[in-house]
């Protein structure tokens, strides 16, 4: 996967998932592969930007507002988001929202 | 400043920043702190949420979309920009984004 994700020309969607973690990984490592693995394979998909420091920050791209709706009721993922609330992070926030323009080199 | 932004209800603004760095220092660090300091005083600005690994996410919120273009547009910052280009990244994206729905714990 490259890092920065080569998106369409706007207009396309972003999910900011920025999150602060709970102490140990508990599990967390391996789902979080796979949770990038699935969200890879579901209709919609345009890409995936991650990385964490103190605070983590996860921002993926859709091609609409659908696709994330999906995406978010997706079994393994519903799962995953359930242990997240109870395990994995300890504060998190999902933010939605419409890329209208971008630029970069 | 705390990890997550406390923004207020949507709709506000999101610009991700997204970058990979060149090799060595050569002043961002002091440039980038100076950055956070320089933006949380503009006028319309709302949080700041930043992580690097190999990638590096930066995103910052705002009221509106002059606000962004006003920072933009600010002389220090037009300065970083411009060394940004030319030294620290060697790749980046900026997308502007209308955050039209977030939800957390």
């Amino acid at each position: 996967m490259s890092l920065i994700s080569n998106t369409p020309k706007p207009p396309y969607f972003a999910v900011i998932f920025t999150s602060t973690r709970t102490e140990g990984d508990n599990g967390y490592g391996e789902m979080a592969n796979r949770m990038v693995e699935l969200a890879q394979q579901q209709s919609g998909f345009l890409g995936i930007e991650s990385a964490r420091e103190e605070l983590g920050i996860t921002v993926s791209y859709w091609t609409d507002l659908d696709s994330i709706k999906n995406w978010k009721a997706n079994v393994e993922h519903l799962e995953a988001q359930k242990t997240g609330r109870k395990s994995w992070y300890d504060s998190f926030k999902v933010r939605i929202s419409k890329v209208e323009r971008d630029y970069g080199n």
